[in-house]
Formats: structure tokens, C-alpha cells, sequence
């Protein structure tokens, strides 16, 4: 009988940060695609555009100008999901109908004044900014919520309405359940091997090489053995770090670094600018400041959604939403695809 | 202070089945969009396609002849993401990277000869047909495998590639995440309150009235409590069934009636092919086959994207994919939309 080849032969592997299993099926890369197409992202843009609210002198929706910053200028979103006071529901005592109070608040971070910027053409230093910029934000909200979630969704195909180079921050009094499940996970893998699951993960991929698509001192890219996303990645520490703040300036620089990296990595696969959200978790804050959190690691994800071009997309639908996510490239032969793609962005 | 009111005030809910929560933020419901916007999915097709592969007499890529069907069609998937047989994998002994064999099978399940038709213009015969088939692949598929996941991608916006009424069958060697969840939290809630806990929430449902958007002798359609999707609903059985095959006659025929209806209210929300993903959830199968699973109640659920019209979908991106599901518009709020639409589809 046949060997085993994990880039041809179907399994589910499993992941141990949220407990959850993905279907590989590498033989179905052959199947041909009829369905829907997106618009290459490959919008260009000026620099400044009168009519941007996230551009220096602009007024937003809400009436406030946006001042002429001229490095992060960081603000409360105007459509906030989240606000910080309100009235609360109460308890409706019956396990099949729990509603909870929320707070929290939802702030924007401009990564720059220019439109026409992003990672892989912003300076070392005014990368390092944005990540300074990043962890002040985190010390602040922290001292206040629970969970303070730092993303990006970068292009229109992901949800983002507007061209500028910037973020976002949801913070939140509840940890939401993203982070309480790894807290979950982490913690019991802490219990049972006494140290922090990631470190020993980020050991172990850089021992086995055949995942990591990019490595400095400080930092390793890995496409995570249990990846959903077709070219989806996680940005690991070399050295054990629970929060963003706990990062010292080596780390930091260093990170800068890798972002630049790993956008013209991605931006390099298909020639254009790479749809994706991405992330940081952290252990969390507020009241969990006073804790032991020694189970967590400080990381980064990005969750890109192309999966043959620039157009062509993975559609996480039916089989996925009802029942388990599924790839069609394994996580080793999309690790191959970025590493090998230029550290500098094409022109 | 303020009164809560659930419409109006943002709060978290729990979704007792997968054991998460929903932020939702009504107040978010007046942000401007000015994103991506899709194709209005309108698409009219004629009844007969040459070149499609699912129509009766044509070629498919395997080169076999789709037959002259006449009624509902089955065939195994050309592309299929799970194979009956291959090479296996072998333990790593690591918790980190873990893999295990799957085995499975694919199945493309037509409706009808027809390309320009569904279940709101087919006839109650016509769908009960459909309803009979899922039910004979559900029984065929379930002696050999554990997970047997029927389900439908609608329009090119969730994937789907053909344009011919059809739906899949996945069924595999595994229990795939969704399913273990609900196995858990179902088990739990029977072990505690000795009821299923589905019939104890479609009766609550049925008695509060305002998230009931359809019901009839047999079912119930609901926009549960904790949905995540703008106008995502759930189809509920009043009498407690473990399994698409444990429907009596009556039960079949009242939800091909349910089926009929639904789909018309959906399309008549904003005049539009109404995009989803749906499919079938009951106890397990295979091996499961000879066990106690009195905690399983048979349902269906649709999760349809769009959010505030034909073209603007609600992306689960950057905090939903990084922390958790958050929605604009409240579960009862969205109830009331569906349940004001016509029963019969827009012309
Ligand atoms: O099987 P299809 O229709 O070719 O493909 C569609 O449904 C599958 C099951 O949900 C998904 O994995 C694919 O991403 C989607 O495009
Ligand atoms: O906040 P934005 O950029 O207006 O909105 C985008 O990101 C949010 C957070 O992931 C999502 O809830 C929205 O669906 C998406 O369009």
C-alpha cells in the first residue's frame, strides 16, 4: 500500500490552542473553479485625499476634524460596536435565554498621515511607531477591560471600508471567546508540561524548519501546522512574552521588521496588496493584571482568505460553517509558497 | 438611568448549543457602508444549460453523462474533499502535532431537472422528493460513517459555482467540530434537565413568540436567541426526533411546506435570490448508531451574509474572526422582518 505524504493524502489535524480539528484534502488543489471572482485588490491611492476622514484636516461623520498628525493619530470610531456606559439586561434566570451586560470602547489607529503607505514602504522607524503606538494603546485600555483586541482588516474583500493605512482596537469587560478558550487550552497545557505552550510550539517549528516561512532573532512566521486560512500565519516570539507591553526594544524593533517582511511576502503570492485580518493575543488584562497568566504567550495571526489568485478566494460556507473547516493546500506546501517569495515588495 | 431595551442597548449573549456568546451592538445598525459592495444575486438562468454539467444529458468533468433525470439526482462528487480510501497517517506522539486519518465521501444531491427552479416554485410534490432523498442518502451514508452533513451553499456570494438547484453531502469517518460541540452541550443539558434541550427551547420559542418568524403543526422557524448572522433562523421540530429519518410522514411533508416558505420570505427581504448556507444537524451516525442519543433533536439552520440589502453583507472579519461574532441588528428585530414578509416569493 501507498506511504503516507501529508501534501497529497487527506487527514484532519488538530489544534491545540482552541481544541479543533481541520479537514486537509491536498488532491482537491486540482479542482477547477467557476464560482464568483473579486475584484483584484490592487486599488491604487493618493496620498492625501480630501474627501478620507482618516486624512490630516478632514472632517469625520461625527463633526470632529482630524488633526494634522504627522505620525499614529489614534481615535474613538465614530460607529462604535462597543460603548463604554449604557443601560444592563438582566438575568432572565433561564440558562437558554443568558444576556449579559457589555462595555467597552472601539478606537481607530492611522499607522500614518499618507493614504498611499503601508508596512513594506513605511520606514524601520515609522514602523516601530505603529507598534509603540499599539502597545500604548493596550497599556491604557488594559488598565480598564478585560480584553483589549488590536486588528486590522486590510482591503475591501475584507470588510474595510476605507483605503487608509490603519487599524482598529475593540476593547471589551468580557473576555470574548476567542481568548477564553485559548485561555482555556493554554492553561491545562501549562498544567500538565510547565511551560507555556507556544514557546515549546515555536521550538519545535523552528527545529522542524518545514513551516517557517520567516525567522530573525527575536521572531519566527510560521504557517501553523493546524492552519484554516489557505496562507494563513502566526507571528511567534522567540523568548517567552505574555503581553505586547512586556516586549523589550529589541523585540520590538524586530517585530517592526518582521511585519515589513511578511506583507511583501504576502503582497509578492499574487502580485497584489494581500487581503487579511490579523492580530495580537495576549494574556489578558484589567482585573487578570493581578494574575498569574505564565500559561500565556504573546503571538500574532493573520488570516488571509486567497486561495488561488488575486481574485480567487476560499469560501468559508457551508461544509465549513455547519461542520469543520476545511483546506485544500496543506500547510506545509503554503509555507514552501512564502518563503520562497522576496522579503521586498514588487514594485 | 435608562431601561434596558433589547432592541436598542448593546449586551452579550450565550448560545447554549456551542457554548459561545454574540456581542450585540443595535445601536451600530445607522453606520453609514461604504465598502464593498456584491453583485445583487438576481441571476435568472434557463431551464436547460448545455453546457452545465448538472443538467440531464450533459458531460461532466469526470466525463461520465449526467442521466436524463426526471426527478432528484445523486452522484459522488468529481471534486470530492473527502475520499472513500487512502494512505493513512501515522501518530506523532506530540500534542502539538497531531493528525489523524479521515475518510469520507462527497455527494451532489439535484433537486430537479430544471435550472430555473426552487423550492418556492417547485411544487409540495417536487419537495417532498427533495426531502425523501436527503433522507435516503442520510440512511445509506450513516451505516458506514459517524458524520453525515447534508447541506446547501445558495448563490455565488456563499461559493457555490453552479447555478442549478443542488446541494452536498459530506460524510465522514470523524465527528467533526460542530457536531462534537453540540454532542457535549447537549449531552450536559439532558443529563441535567432530563428533556432535550432543543424541545425545551422551541416551546419557550413558541410561548414568547417574538423571534418565531413561521410555524406550522409540525415546525417551528425561529431566529434563535443567540444568532449570529443578521437573519440567520433555525428550523425546529415540535415533537422531539433524533434524526432526519426518525420524521413520519406528516413531519416530511410540513417541512417541505416550512422549506417552501421560508425560502420565499427570505427572498422577498430585499427582492433578491437571498444568499445562504444551510444544513441538517442530528445525533450522530456509524458506530453512534447503537447508542443512546435521546439528547439529540433533529434541526436545520440557514445562515444567510446579506445585512442591509441585495449587496451589502455583513463581513465576519478582523473581531469576529480574532475574538468573537458580533451583530448590528437584534435577533427579534430581525424576527419581525422576516415574519412580516409575504409566505409566497415575489414574482
Ligand atoms: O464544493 P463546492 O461547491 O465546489 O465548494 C464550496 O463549498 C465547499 C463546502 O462548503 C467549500 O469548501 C468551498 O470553499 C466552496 O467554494
Ligand atoms: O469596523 P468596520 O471597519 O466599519 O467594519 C468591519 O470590521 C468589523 C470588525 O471586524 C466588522 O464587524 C464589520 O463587519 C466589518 O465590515
Amino acid at each position: 500500500s501507498m506511504a503516507f505524504n501529508i501534501n497529497e493524502h487527506q487527514h484532519i489535524r488538530y489544534n491545540p490552542l482552541k481544541d479543533e480539528w481541520v479537514v486537509v484534502s491536498p488532491h482537491r488543489a486540482l479542482r477547477p473553479w467557476s464560482g464568483q471572482v473579486e475584484t483584484s485588490p490592487t486599488e491604487q491611492v493618493p496620498q492625501f485625499d480630501p474627501t478620507n476622514p482618516l486624512c490630516p484636516g478632514v472632517k469625520r461623520a461625527s463633526g470632529k476634524v482630524t488633526p494634522m498628525y504627522e505620525s499614529t493619530y489614534v481615535f474613538t470610531n465614530d460607529f462604535p460596536a462597543l460603548l463604554e456606559e449604557g443601560p444592563e439586561p438582566e438575568d432572565s434566570g433561564d440558562p437558554l435565554f443568558q444576556m449579559k451586560a457589555a462595555k467597552g470602547t472601539c478606537r481607530v489607529i492611522c499607522y500614518h498621515p499618507h493614504s498611499n503607505v503601508y508596512f513594506s514602504n513605511l520606514s524601520l522607524k515609522e514602523v516601530v511607531a505603529v507598534v509603540n503606538e499599539w502597545i500604548n494603546q493596550f497599556v491604557e485600555l488594559g488598565q480598564k477591560y478585560t480584553w483589549v483586541q488590536i486588528f486590522e482588516n486590510r482591503g475591501p474583500m475584507m470588510g474595510c471600508s476605507n483605503p487608509h493605512p490603519h487599524c482598529q482596537i475593540w476593547a471589551s469587560s468580557f473576555l470574548p471567546n476567542e481568548a477564553r478558550i485559548k485561555d482555556k487550552n493554554l492553561k491545562e497545557y501549562f498544567k500538565k508540561h510547565k511551560t507555556p505552550m507556544l514557546i515549546d510550539y515555536v521550538e519545535k517549528e523552528l527545529k522542524k524548519k518545514e513551516r517557517v516561512v520567516y525567522q530573525n532573532e527575536e521572531w519566527a512566521v510560521v504557517v501553523p501546522f493546524w492552519a484554516v486560512w489557505p496562507f494563513e500565519t502566526m507571528v511567534l516570539p522567540k523568548r517567552q512574552v505574555r503581553r505586547f507591553n512586556d516586549l523589550d526594544c529589541k523585540q520590538r524593533e524586530k517585530l517592526a521588521v518582521t511585519l515589513q517582511v511578511i506583507v511583501a511576502k504576502y503582497d509578492n503570492i499574487f502580485k497584489c496588496n494581500f487581503p487579511y485580518s490579523m492580530g495580537w493575543h495576549g494574556a489578558p488584562t484589567g482585573e487578570s493584571l493581578r494574575e498569574n497568566q505564565d500559561h500565556w504567550t504573546f503571538h500574532g495571526m493573520y488570516y488571509p482568505p486567497l486561495l488561488r489568485s488575486a481574485t480567487v478566494k476560499k469560501f468559508m460556507v457551508g461544509y465549513e460553517l455547519l461542520a469543520q473547516a476545511q483546506r485544500d493546500l496543506s500547510a506545509e506546501k503554503a509555507a514552501a509558497v512564502i518563503r520562497e517569495q522576496p522579503e521586498k515588495r514588487f514594485a
